[in-house]
């Protein structure tokens, strides 16, 4: 039976009386964001090209064949890794956040229900329910918990399954969760014996504790804290990577940097703040802060994504952020944004908002083609010139699909749910934590929202209901905000959490500002590798600069940025759906001339030493997330400046 | 029977009139490198800890027990990768030069022997002899040109028979080698009709040309060009990694960018460079020539490494040069050096030596800890405070063996042979390209060298016997050579091959004077991970600065260079076996009280943009030959300058 006040995706509290009134998540459906502006024009484009695109994209990469092999009704071989099934749960969690979105029209209804009776016959009588296994003679559940991908893939199908019981109040893929989920409780309930009872891919700790919410049924979140508590063992054993990769090196409670698998981590992350609250464990809180504060303040790209390194996929060493080598997988991205907003829920502190903010609109938007349909995998800050772009893991342009396809059904499941995250309360007190043109409703009260944002820091809301007290972010990167309250504008003032607090009454009108320079960054000190650039901030946009977009014959290697003229705000690009861009000047200090090396004594002769003469040009740089849209070429974030060069 | 005139390892032209005789390679034993000077010290340490700790690692790890249960008299399961058999190869050759090079003592002959033996007993009656096939009943010969190695392990196989006939006159294991290398003839000559008759992993090319040149059948010349011819259809497949890896993306003629798994590109190079010159290929040398610009123009690290991905040890894009995750096999700097010397031979230019230098004083060197027993596999750069040292492929410090141990006994036969690349020539006219203290006998000739290169640049040599000439490289990286003869000192005259002719005389005393001040190295400006630092070099030595020799309570990375005062030669440290270091001031920039964010606004406040004010110390860097002898922890050959930091 449904929770009686079903909320928020996979985040919901059961023990409101916890939480602050204006930190209470909202019900399925109350945000509604208008398809004609960013985040509602992103939520369409799922609608209308990616959920279709991951849809076909099931049926011809086998994930529906191998689940038609377990239940007799099909022979092909199995395809795909040995987690396919899970593509298939998260396409259906994101059908219904969609279903919930736009309730009037359901074009996946028939999909959603042959897939779920599809699950239900392949299901074993115990109720596992894993097709690599059942699809392999020579295989049996449970045996290898460190790549088995067992628990992980339970986890994604509880998530689905309370997605689309909380959406559309169906329980048919609930009850398959649940007979999969009350086997995984009686095998890795809290008197398991074996020391390896918890998963190599963290993932089903969080989907647990939100099974327990959605339920009431304690043995879920038991289990849960059983896993989390008997992490670090080392019991996963090693294989080509070392335990960290699994987060098994320490226990949970004694690891205190982000290691390891980027969205291991962050799912595991993720998982532990769900069961530190839900039993008000204080100190494990505090180890969360310090893993969040190693993966933001030392491991985190100015794009919000995370995981630098190629081999493992892992959070690399401390600064060590290449933004060429940049992995910076999507999933990662998306698994930060779900860890920070349970951060957000729990501390009400706006950093949280900041960082999935960042993360939305650079690291994760990135990822998606203008046409919905295609999509990166790894998320780089530059690209060379002469880039070998045969990888699937560092392709020179999105493509339509991978081996491993975890990113666009997550894609697709988070965008379909992104109202959720816009803002929190009761009708009597709210706080709005992204800004999105469209309606928020609580309770009697409805706040509409108007705004061009992110290309546009004013952001209008007017209360219609019982409203007493609305708290806007204001976000880090902001300075010089005002708050008009029915047409008297001051200074914003901002409490210590990074909430600017009105108070409303019914009729109110509220604007935001939020003015937007161009940011110029530098890179801390340790991030050795853009060492002597900078990077072009524009509210929440980072941006970048790409070879298509500069004169015939300049090389994009050989731009600098010559910050001695302020850059300065451009036009929006239709054709990428932006709308705003940032012009600089820029220097070209061609590089051919120079000595055939990689390093140049400073005794050799000038000849070897200096390159053609200098020139300027006007420079355009266009939001990264929307690189690689046009012509495939270089693009880079970090660009160097002239200062380093003038003395050559 | 032996070529009438073998002589130098693995690098012989059959046609020795088409080579200049003062590029003739030496006899086996011509040059003696005295042991208590750097290459000969270096000799001895090799024979006297690294031979003996890789022969006992042959034995623990499983190598001789895999062909002890082939042959029927062990059954220990196959253990290692599926190549494990050319660590024994490897080694034996190693054995078979340090026989040669010390003669007098030949601890290691009846190991020798009875490895051979083993060998023989292993093999099959067609010549097969590869334990990984032969230890698996499922498996067949020839059937996985991609990843099966077969023709890799028969090349060192070849390689090692080669060495103990030359050095020793014993053709016990050339009758293994040779009964297998028939049978690859056979399988993969030029008759061989599948399109994949080639390896995986190219080695078999050098090797089989070398058999030819120390047997003078052409067969195995004729299979190695019909391999080389055949590559690059993509017949070879694709797997984890596209065809670029196995350098089988386009045909060897057509691929002029060094790419892929940096090893086999540079094992490909040094077989077609073999396989030019016998055939008298003058298309293919050009091709090769862009090839060895594209490596050493846009890949290649200041310490002369390569390949800098670990993903897939490939080299990466031109000028991605990570220096904290560069890879840099040890293996792949000891097949640039090998290559380098092929082309050093074909075409006569200094350049090939100097780079061959450059490899060997730092990116090879490096590899070795100062015990001989101790190893790294990847060579970094950069070693970063905080750096996670659980990875074999990314220790903190030299490991004792690998998993994939390709590298030590890899060092060993290298070091073994090192004499064979200090000189070529005959008695009336020679040349000198590597300068160790020792003797170099050609027929009547004797050069006796005295210098204690690289640590000081006067090299003095005395001629005993008829030589007329003696050419001396004169390295790119020194200015103001002088030549004296007899007393007689003046500027060197370089010819545009880089070597410096002296007409000499029985009797004759020259001295060439190299200056050896501290050279600062900019990176070119395309190098991007290394913008705003400097590398220190000194002759052909790299420098470092390492944790060890900072005052207490500095951290590495807050450290920058003060180039306002010049980088000058420090004292040498034993216990480092170095005879000179640099030193330098150093300003250091603490960043405690930095935004702990890794981009920090310029308009945020100035609290969160400066830290803590400058102090400034002496500052010692080492050879990075012999970083991670003393302590573990950070360390970085380039050296942020102070220059960029002054405006904040």
């Amino acid at each position: 039976m449904p929770n009686p006040t079903p909320a928020l995706p996979l985040c919901t509290p059961v023990d409101a009386s916890g939480t602050a009134p204006d930190l209470t998540p909202l019900a399925v459906g109350a945000v509604v964001l208008d398809p004609d502006h960013e985040l509602g024009a992103w939520q369409r484009l799922n609608r209308e090209q990616t959920i279709p695109h991951v849809i076909e994209r099931l049926e011809t990469s086998g994930v529906l064949d191998n689940l038609r092999r377990v239940a007799g009704e099909g022979d092909a071989d199995y395809r795909g890794f040995n987690f396919a099934d899970s593509d298939l749960h998260k396409t259906l969690e994101a059908i219904a956040w969609e279903s919930a979105r736009v309730p009037s029209n359901l074009p996946w209804e028939a999909f959603t229900r042959d897939a779920t009776a599809l699950l239900a016959r392949a299901q074993r009588e115990d109720g596992y329910l894993y097709s690599h296994v059942q699809a392999h003679q020579d295989q049996e559940p449970w045996r290898d918990m460190r790549w088995g991908h067992e628990l992980y893939v339970l986890g994604h199908l509880i998530q689905a399954a309370v997605a689309r019981e909380r959406a559309t109040g169906e329980g048919d893929l609930m009850a398959v969760a649940r007979r999969f989920a009350d086997l995984a409780v009686a095998e890795f309930g809290p008197g398991a014996s074996r020391p390896d009872a918890y998963c190599g891919h963290p993932e089903i700790e969080t989907a647990l504790v939100e099974l327990y919410r959605h339920t009431g049924d304690r043995s879920y979140l038991d289990t849960a804290v059983a896993m989390i508590d008997r992490r670090g063992s080392g019991a996963l054993g090693t294989g080509p990577f070392e335990p960290a990769y699994h987060q098994d090196h320490l226990p949970v409670r004694d690891a205190h940097e982000a290691t390891g698998h980027a969205v291991r981590q962050l799912y595991l992350a993720a998982g532990v703040t769900d069961a530190a609250v839900e039993t008000g464990d204080d100190a494990l809180l505090a180890v969360l802060g310090d893993v969040w504060a190693s993966a933001h303040g030392t491991k985190a790209y100015v794009t919000g994504g995370m995981g630098a390194r190629h081999k493992d996929e892992s959070f690399g060493d401390p600064y060590e952020l290449p933004p060429d080598r940049a992995y910076a997988e999507t999933c990662a991205s998306i698994a930060s944004f779900q860890w920070d907003w349970r951060m957000l829920l729990v501390t009400g502190e706006a950093r949280f908002a900041d960082t999935m903010e960042t993360a939305l609109y650079n690291g994760i938007a990135a990822s998606t083609a203008v046409d919905g349909r295609h999509f990166f995998y790894s998320n780089p800050l530059q690209m060379r010139t002469g880039h070998d772009g045969a990888s699937e893991y560092s392709p020179s342009e999105r493509l339509d699909w991978f081996a491993c396809a975890c990113c666009p059904p997550n894609l697709a499941r988070l965008v379909a749910s992104l109202g959720a995250y816009v803002a929190t309360g009761t009708e009597t007190t709210a706080r709005l934590h992204l800004y999105g043109q469209g309606e928020v409703r609580i309770g009697a009260t409805t706040l509409s929202v108007t705004t061009d944002y992110p290309w546009d820091g004013r952001i209008e809301v007017t209360v219609d209901g019982p409203l007493e007290t609305l708290a806007l972010r204001v976000p880090a990167w902001s300075s010089g905000a005002t708050v008009e309250l029915d047409g008297d504008a001051r200074p914003a003032a901002i409490d210590p959490d990074g909430f600017a607090r009105v108070a409303t009454h019914d009729g109110a009108r509220i604007v935001l500002t939020l003015p937007m320079p161009v940011d110029v960054l530098d890179p801390h000190p340790r991030v050795d590798a853009v060492r002597g650039c900078v990077a072009l901030r524009r509210g929440p946009v980072v941006h970048c600069i790409e070879q298509t977009d500069l004169p015939a014959g300049v090389t994009l290697e050989d731009v600098r940025i010559d910050l001695s003229v302020p850059p300065r705000v451009g036009a929006g690009v239709t054709a990428l759906r932006v709308g705003a861009t940032v012009l600089a000047q820029g220097v070209v200090r061609p590089s051919e001339g120079l000595a055939r090396a990689t390093a140049i004594a400073r005794s050799s002769p000038a000849s070897a030493r200096s390159g053609m003469l200098p020139g300027r040009i006007a420079m355009r740089a266009v939001p990264y997330a929307r690189w690689a849209n046009r012509a495939r070429g270089a693009m880079r974030v970090w660009i160097p400046t002239d200062e380093e060069d003038a003395g050559t």
